[in-house]
């Protein structure tokens, strides 16, 4: 069975699993306090550019979103998403459980749009009964976003401006920044996101690692005792060196880059070929995760070679279904898919 | 100044200000355990028609939003409700802090359609991902709701169904019940609520108490150690029998009714008076409130002699503002309106 | 039935019921926005010798202890507390549903000694582990205790000068500080306790008060939109005058004083009724509570005719009682329980 | 520098990092949905003779100890532990964050004694205020517990009893449940643990995994839609097989054992060495971690070659440091130990 199910079926790079083999035995500092850990944050605040930059490691997306979250909103305060953010659909509800609620923005389905945005929080201010409402305390987007789509630099920096005039911070959900940035449609590079946003994460499950993510504080705003505030949420690794070692190896040589160039490239074939055999796009999506439009009889006769992942309904007969590449999609993957879909139009 | 501002800008009734008056000194034991809470559960009961019902007693709304639901819910779900919900906007967060989602029913801006939420909750069920989701544990509703409108018999009815067919249960905020079950156009009865709902609360702060709310628990539902949980989130009040006195004189010799009626009437006098002078109703409402759209200068000269709140923003030159009757307003009141409304025209 | 059960077995104060009466129709806006609010404020800050200092009302001591604690710690901190603090003991955990830990002082039953928390402290900053561990960001007492003992001037600039020097918050539970104020053994006024604490709250409920608690904070130290965050605890009075209307009554002409001065006195006739009937004190209280200790057939006995409370078991065949006086305890009421000692040593 | 800092400081066994590098291509599904999950729980239930049990995979101990609390316990109850429980000292606050307090059963400093239990059980309920306190729901013990000492079936089976006759389940903190069923001095087997426990967690990260622990289920307690509630709280590892894949390596062949005999066999060694250079033992630990009492100053020099941890200050001049050997402690080790607690003597 071929998987494109997502860009979390396959473990570690092998540059990564070697360099965990090789510190297998070294006797290191527990809770991230070993020299991996230092090492790592400092080749990542060189790669953003951003040299005060205070990084941190976790485990996971949910769990990087959610104690960034409830560490940085202030008790009266929520959380500003999209309809479709993560941390309002699939997430269970974990920012909720930190006492905050995630506030949909009107007409932000995917994408928060800078009008929108103003819009709202220039109307939540004016209403006179605001005092008995949820105070916007912070802009969450994911980049690339739940559908692959984009921000470009300008749209971003406008979401930015916006943010600091109502002095609530903006947080980047990165889980799979390495596909945005190496996307051909593109206008963003790390540097360019750790200016402007005020915290953002790169993700590393699902580009390349066993597990972990990298939150950046970039303006001298990490949470004091944010170690503390991890550990309350159990998210506080013991051998943290394993996120350390981790993020190290995806940082030297350009190994983060590589492996979100490869996922590009093997999108842009997958493209190619879905569009070879008329299956219809859902959407355009210029980074790593294709949603197409396929007839219910055909998801019942690919699925029995092919692993893909259900989406959302489409109509009666239809169903949006996702396909993902990542660091470990191959040219034989390719040609798999390539040939069960010819196979399917008999 | 005339104040149609809400329906709590007066204190209690003189019936409930005497009995509180009367039982002042008589040395009760507290936190709810003394005779007249006794007998004012059993009143509520019998008005309802239902002689299993556990009765409790609280001190606002929001406060027994919270705890009725927080108790009721696991830990996976949340409580769907319409946009407009009372817990949705103006209640600052506070499901949320108890750890649950509140989860907005798509189309629901007011009232929450059978078949909307027939369709949510299939759904729901039909995704594939739904244990990354918030389970809807539960329907919350208004009676009337945010904009004074009226769920009618056979919709609250095909609700529950739905509810039960899910096995969630039903939840009716009755803050402003009074006007609704005494409204002109209703056909359903407190019999009718408790027997369709699974849990629902009788509003006494605005229908004529200084304070407090009835929780009627229907099916043998009230979470264990309730109170124990009321004194958890602060709830429990230390002199209990104040919210007992009070309800008890609501409920005796047809106060409660009396209280809603008379609202009712002096609303059906105030909807001519706005009618007379051609103001614009936003929306029909058949209960105490009255949505109406004025001219921003209309408002500002107004508000010099009449005291109405704020609603939202119509148009650049409109505004929907709100004016409320209560168990306090008088033909003065309305004439005083009246007399208001003339003088604008000029 | 003789009531000494507890300070909290009448309603209101007469010259507080007659204020309420008094404005019972006047029309007032909600939640706290009205002038006998502002008025009472006024009063409480002069009185508290604090003209800066944030006065706001709650409705009872535990949503008070709740939302100051919760709105005043940081996400990694916990409140200290003597084992019997109330917050540790009898609100059911309404701290910890805050999030917070309840950090138990060792020594500290029932009062916090300066030496206990400094050493505390010293010790927590020296631990290398203390970083997963829950920092201390506020110290909790109540004055009177739980015992109705007291703090003098001293022990409590003390305790305060420690808390500064950790940088944390000493926030004073005054459910019971009329009781203290009025005590024959203290030497601190209300002016002191504002100058000497961060933040403390004025009981009303056990002072005379329908319900309400004023928390007072004294050193511009009130947490950002307070009242958003009382909304979203449900500590938000809709009818919020009522109040402030009794604050207002409690502060003009020294009613505060008085009530407390008159359960004082009759506490010291009922100390000496006690003496005289040979009933053990289990320790010396200065304020309207008093601990005894009877016999566990003494109890079945005098239950019969009086009113008083359980509090701990002594040893197989006493049992420790509370007797409270409160401002309705009447002479009457000490001559019945004299009366009844007597007959009970027959 | 030899480190017998923690049974944490190393990686993966080798044979786990095997299984790691040997699955790591192999396309699996998400969140422990995998084969390896699968066959990894069938082993454990072999190996706990509990064939109904139900096990989920967690990464880490707090983590674990706060979603197994939060989901079993309900509003109105709270956890006992003894003081010195992981839960209430060293998880910063985990258990209060879910809005639970840790019960701490006067006496109990390190293990909890089956009378102090039943004895705090039996007065909660006869104390006539309890419906205003935290119930005791659960009873949380470690085992070895946070000194290394251990619990005897006996005692174990009597706990238990009290806790069923209570109705409320016994959780048992697995974190180096390795070492206390391989130590010289136990009788407890985990196939006796499963049945005594409600619910146990047998700990990976500190037995030779990169990380993850084992809950077990043992009375068909899961809670309803566990997944979900470990989701919610960023619990849910994306590429869940790598615990699977570890937990199927620890279980196969005798691994888990072998880890745990090989540490307690090296304990014993060093056990030897502290007599013969006569350390004194703080106390009696027949487990993996040592508790010593050195002088300030040997400490100083013995840092500088060995790495050891920080425990508690005993007096002025001592302090109480422990050594902690896991997996991956060799001979080597050892040897190098007793060189620089020889050279410490000159």
């Amino acid at each position: 069975m071929i998987s494109f199910a997502s860009d979390y079926i396959t473990g570690a790079h092998p540059k990564i699993l070697k360099r965990l083999a090789e510190t297998n035995l070294e006797g290191l500092s527990g809770y991230g306090t070993d020299p991996y850990c230092e090492q790592a944050k400092e080749k990542i605040r060189q790669a953003c550019a951003c040299p005060d930059a205070d990084v941190e490691f976790l485990v996971g997306g949910t769990q990087t979103n959610l104690v960034v979250i409830a560490t940085m909103l202030q008790d009266h305060e929520g959380v500003i998403a999209a309809n479709a953010g993560h941390i309002n659909t699939h997430e269970a509800g974990a920012i909720e459980l930190s006492g905050h609620k995630v506030i949909r923005l009107p007409y932000a389905d995917v994408k928060i749009f800078p009008e929108d945005l103003e819009c709202y929080l220039e109307a939540f201010y004016e209403d006179e009964n605001h005092e008995h409402m949820v105070f916007p305390g912070m802009v969450y987007l994911s980049h690339p976003t739940e559908y692959g789509t984009l921000y470009q630099k300008a749209e971003l920096e406008e979401i930015a401006e916006i943010c600091h005039k109502y002095d609530i911070p903006l947080y980047l959900d990165g889980a799979r920044l390495a596909y945005g940035l190496m996307s051909h449609e593109t206008d963003l590079t790390l540097a360019d996101i750790a200016r402007i946003c005020d915290v953002f994460y790169i993700g590393g499950t699902k580009a390349g690692a066993l597990c972990g993510e990298a939150v950046v504080f970039t303006k001298n705003n990490k949470p004091k005792y944010f170690m503390t505030s991890m550990k309350k949420r159990g998210a506080l690794l013991a051998k943290g060196w394993i996120l350390g070692v981790q993020f190290d190896a995806l940082f030297t040589d350009g190994l983060y880059e590589e492996i979100g160039r490869h996922a590009i490239d093997m999108t842009e074939q997958m493209k190619e070929i879905f569009r070879k055999h008329g299956i219809r796009f859902y959407l355009q999506s210029p980074t790593n995760q294709q949603f197409m439009i396929l007839e219910n009889s055909q998801i019942e006769t690919l699925k029995k070679t092919v692993d893909f992942s259900f989406w959302e309904y489409y109509d009666e007969e239809h169903t949006v279904v996702r396909f993902a590449t990542g660091w470990s999609t191959t040219q034989e993957d390719l040609d798999h898919l390539d040939a069960q879909l010819e196979a399917l139009k008999i």
